[in-house]
């Protein structure tokens, strides 16, 4: 709707407008999936005539770095890729790349042969979920800890896993390591889940509680699986200087039996080609069930990941996204800060956009990272004091053109929030935002 | 190897060093899998300085049009969609020219809702493997029609649905349907699964089959899915003519119930970039099942293959290889032939091929499309008179610089043969071939 911007129509906007939309789609806003909202906030800039401050989805919004796009267009121009599979567990170059990337920016020694693209984080987080859930007959439930990514409720399910979860809320430091000590104990568990930086709370875990979750997956014979989809952007701290501390935390510097997922999506704002890097331990890629035969045939961990789950699932990774990623990879190893820009500006843009809410009224309710002030980063969460339900919030917001989706989505305990991505809001919307804001203060008293 | 190529090595080459990679790869021929089988012949190649008519892989060696190339670098460059998510349900506009397209060389009618953009065939079948399996409860056992993709079985197994089959070799025409039928009618099958143009056998399913089968399909209340790997490769026909007869024989003109995946790996040389189309029939997509919630949390089939397939396998297919494909298909609908060249110069082959070895004693396996005379394409099917195994005719091949994989490992019940891929050996190859296959056949006398 780039025409309708230009006309700013006054918010809070018509009522019966927004009150039909939702029965029309049946949506309940308390439960709406991000895609619901997403569906109902089209419907509404279309009706009203007006573009939305969208939060809800979770899409980069920067330009890919040419160094990517350009290393595309050399695979299939020059290199004639484009005919030709690229092998299942990956190109060998891509490979090498990645086990210095991770050494140089996560202090971890890997061979190339544990280092394994995939397409997207999605597709790794699938099969690592598969694979922790096979690996032993009794444990069958995966340990999530929330909030989290909606999708990987959807990946457990698909998978006929069990889910079990705790949040980050209620429990950080050691008391985050008792309590899941004390699940994991009840031995159902077979993997635990996280992401940090945490989506949506923008909480990073330490490097205390990733020793302390390590140590649990090794002695109970777990899998750590670290979902990094927001590789490097704490941006409290510079992690970009290959071969110097600090490094990304990862539970793989403290587990035997860890999986870690890179996403590229946000970091390289590389989401469209879908290409991020799964990293297994070499410890854990060697080791063998033979409860694995019955779904894949092999009892060795690295077999079972690669030829009996990558494979059968999509082939391999696509070729030109593949080289795209090298070239990134490369560069950064390389000492070149650019392929890192778009992290930084969705974190300068959080700042100012938290800073924009906090100013008018709204509570973090995320607010706090163990003892630490909370970073800036592609998400951060939201709460009015009048209101009890992140659903009710949404259904206000709306009326000032805000999207955003409930905390509850994202599996989190706290049901009176709401999930702001910061991913779609460019400078040129920031006045709009303020004003809208300022608005719905003055019709919202405190 | 290029420079090796050019001193030829006399065959048969030395037996000591082929039987020491076999020992040392721990292969036996009779079983060993594709990938083993290249393993071998890349060891062998390196150790005896030697190139092969490598015939084991199935892999595409013809350049992608360079309409396609041309998209995606548009998409790339231009559109800077590198970074943005595609819909998980695939682009608009190459729904809706993947709709024309089935209309204009399938003369199916389907809305293009029901045209869904998948990671590479792969995808589109493993998909449409669970959502099967998934429907009822009583019901977890795929038919197939064999031989077939070897990977089909790894993905059941993946998927936990059991697989039964049934070989074209010993059911053509009514005598297929009846067995199909009996098997069906114990209760426990849940889809059917088949190639056309099949791999390896290159036998052909008439529409009297396809009435049949899709018969069957609606009947019993399950999932006809046609791999359409092949598409228009069966150049007895020309298919590529838009909107005239003859057009691509599918299930999907004679079921409700029915998947049709159409790769384009090989019918547009574009495997590197994966992407596919899996085309649903309406009444499929529209139809309920309550069982299916369980692992999907909908009773919708549409729903369950979309937003809970899809979406957690990969997010969305890339957007890049999408437009890519878009390209193709509006250069296909609008009757640019040029396009198709890939198929057509694999059925060259194939004949030139397929006459260099029944010229040197060979046989061909499947020798007959009922009753017409077989199609030339991708694959054929060989063996040799004096040997009962196509493992150890296999062994013997590699000492003449020949490379294939058994048709055992293709789920044949014909052990005694061997699957040949034509697609890479270009013209300049043809020679050396038919100078190996007569030093073999004075070797083994018939």
């Amino acid at each position: 709707m780039p025409s309708a911007a230009k006309i700013e129509i006054p918010v809070p906007y018509d009522r019966a407008v927004i009150r039909e939309a939702v029965s029309e789609l049946r949506l309940d806003l308390k439960s709406a999936s991000i895609r619901d909202t997403n569906k109902l906030v089209n419907t509404l800039q279309q009706r009203l005539g007006v573009e939305f401050i969208r939060m809800e989805f979770g899409v980069p919004g920067l330009p890919t770095p040419t160094i990517a796009v350009d290393a595309e267009i050399h695979a299939l121009r020059e290199q004639q890729l484009g005919s030709v599979y690229a092998p299942f567990e990956g190109i060998p170059e891509l490979k090498e790349e990645a086990a210095k990337f991770v050494k140089l920016f996560m202090d971890v020694e890997v061979p190339p042969s544990c280092c394994v693209p995939t397409v997207g984080a999605m597709q790794g987080c699938f099969a690592s979920i598969a694979l922790a859930g096979r690996l032993a007959s009794e444990k069958n439930t995966l340990l999530c800890l929330m909030p989290g990514f909606p999708v990987n409720t959807i990946q457990t399910r698909f998978l006929g896993v069990g889910q079990a979860t705790i949040d980050f809320y209620d429990y950080r430091g050691e008391r985050l390591i008792e309590a899941v000590d004390e699940r994991v104990r009840q031995g159902d568990i077979c993997g635990i889940l996280w992401s940090s930086p945490n989506n949506p709370s923008w909480v990073v875990l330490t490097d205390e509680e990733l020793v302390g979750l390590g140590k649990i997956c090794d002695q109970y014979g777990i899998v750590a699986i670290e979902d990094l989809a927001y590789f490097g952007m704490d941006t409290r701290v510079d992690y970009f200087v290959p071969g110097q501390p600090p490094y990304q935390p990862t539970v793989m510097r403290h587990a035997k039996r860890a999986i870690c997922i890179i996403s590229s999506s946000k970091i390289f704002s590389y989401a469209g080609q879908r290409i991020a890097m799964t990293i297994l331990s070499p410890e854990l890629m060697a080791s063998e069930s033979t409860y694995l035969e019955e779904s894949y045939g092999t009892k060795n961990v690295g077999e079972a990941f690669l030829s009996r789950s990558l494979y059968p699932l999509t082939a391999c990774a696509a070729q030109a996204p593949q080289h795209g990623l090298l070239a990134l990879l490369r560069a950064a190893n390389a000492g070149d800060r650019s392929v890192f820009e778009p992290a930084q500006e969705y974190s300068r843009r959080a700042r100012i956009m938290k800073k924009l809410f906090v100013d008018n009224g709204f509570r973090l309710v995320y607010d706090r990272d163990g003892e630490r002030p909370l970073a800036d980063g592609f998400y951060f969460t939201i709460s009015y004091p009048s209101f009890e339900h992140g659903g009710d919030l949404l259904a206000e917001l709306l009326h000032y053109g805000i999207s955003a989706i409930t905390l509850g989505t994202t599996g989190s305990c706290r049901t009176e929030g709401l999930r702001a991505c910061v991913s779609t809001t460019g400078d040129e919307k920031l006045a709009i935002l303020a004003r809208r804001l300022e608005r719905f203060r003055e019709d919202h008293p405190l």
